[in-house]
């Protein structure tokens, strides 16, 4: 059928419903490397000699990442190395790790692999209780930032992408909370985080790995269970549906605001000597909690 | 039923939701004129001396907002007058305009009427196409600003309510609008707007009105037509509905947010002088097109 073609005239594999045109792999390829460029080159998220972590689960997010990370090295002057927060899920995190130990095996990179049982006294198998999200969210931030500030990161690059970063922003907007969109931050234990994904919607990702051939873990979390995340996640795809490119625009609007009341003091954590908002961090009160089961 | 009394013991006339409890008219009203009260004086919204014009259309809000109004110049020295734009609606304008001139006179202040016919030369009725809602908006905002300053007022009081403000924020969200949430403003043309009743839910100001016998005009506007709101407006109850309290924290977001980039200079308008961001003011664009017609 004509209307199955590519523009380039090749038959077409993806269709980008926002425009109602047709990709080929090739052209769709393209398409998401030239989003990632601007995005990291717009945004100054990268510069010569930097030594880059990249937050990578096996997921297709953050194994196009490493990806993208991998052919960026060969252009610009940057190292990349790998690093995996190992919660302790059974069945789910130890085959996704796999599958990231193998991708950097094959192109040459290291692989640091961290787990809450280690570094927090518990997997989460073993916690049980609800809240598991929120708990898992702060932990992961946590040792994702304390680590790679350890191995001597200059960046710690993350897989959000436009679906991620719409929601967490109108999750911010629909709580009142204009302070974690944009965060003072008076601390130089945080390793600057960059997201060079945060402009791709989540579905082309996965036309993309599958293009390229590019392996990720498909399983879903068992303990997913962000029920405002959900509701945000339908509320936007309904209004893209609708009004296509608002994702983008929510996103834009992200990167236009910041709070004017309430500043966050970072200081260092008492217990951990880690950066946070309070004198005890978010990861240590957890991890009292933690000890008493 | 038991259920049914509000917590001083008197029989209940209205559920707020949210709480799960019953009040009776007067509780009720002593909530809404606290909740009035906070608003006003929380943000500085008026100083003795002050000489307000009050946006009056005849609907339930401005009604409440002018009766709130009139209570408040018994305390602090105000004046006080009402200002009504005549878009030119037949059987409904020129029907909601008497209400507003009846408590007017009973409670004897200024009544000023501007109508769009003679104003921007043309009614609503006469304008025979589409993009009413943005059209009669821009007029709308432009005349009650021109007329307010031209009367001597110092504010300019509007009765957007909890939801009119959360859907507000919630599109400027989802067009990546920061600019308008906060306007950095240069122009001394500008009366400041107040919103006196942006924390109080439409339904408790229906409660209000009711209770305390406040006459308003009920008709629904004609030419409603924007769908955007509409959508936002489902979204936005929905989300209340699920997560009681999301409106407030939208408008608390509104509150603490302000944009980073794109700082808008307002200069005079070239054509008629009244402050504008561009060259020739929106105002002075769309006459141009009725001109036309």
């Amino acid at each position: 059928m004509n209307s199955q073609k590519c523009n380039c005239g090749k038959a077409a594999v993806y269709l980008r419903v926002n425009e109602g045109r047709h990709y080929c792999g090739l052209c769709l390829t393209r398409q998401i490397e030239r989003n990632f460029t601007r995005t990291v080159s717009k945004e100054n998220m990268v510069k010569k000699g930097d030594n880059i972590a990249i937050g990578v689960s096996g997921g297709k997010d953050s194994m196009v990442l490493l990806h993208l990370m991998d052919k960026l090295r060969k252009k610009v002057p940057i190292k990349i190395f790998a690093i995996t927060i190992d919660e302790g899920i059974k069945d789910y995190r130890n085959k996704s790790i796999v599958v990231v130990t193998d991708l950097t095996k094959t192109i040459g990179i290291e692989h640091h692999v961290f787990s809450f049982k280690d570094e927090i006294g518990a997997s989460l198998d073993e916690l049980k209780e609800s809240k598991f999200c929120t708990k898992c969210g702060v932990f992961r931030r946590y040792l994702l930032n304390k680590k790679s500030r350890e191995l001597g990161a200059t960046k710690l690059a993350v897989g959000h992408n436009l679906d991620d970063e719409s929601q967490s922003i109108m999750m911010n907007v629909m709580r009142g909370d204009a302070g974690r969109i944009k965060r003072k931050s008076g601390s130089n234990k945080f390793v600057p985080r960059i997201k060079p994904l945060k402009n791709i919607a989540e579905k082309e990702l996965v036309a993309y790995a599958i293009v390229n051939n590019i392996p990720y873990f498909e399983g879903e979390c068992p303990y997913s269970l962000d029920n405002v995340r959900r509701d945000v996640q339908t509320i936007i795809n309904e209004m893209e549906a609708k009004h296509p490119g608002t994702k983008n625009q929510i996103v834009k609007f992200g990167e236009k605001v910041t709070f004017v009341k309430e500043p966050q003091d970072i200081k260092d954590c008492l217990k951990c000597g880690e950066p946070s908002s309070q004198e005890v961090c978010k990861a240590c009160q957890l991890r009292g909690e933690v000890k008493k089961i």
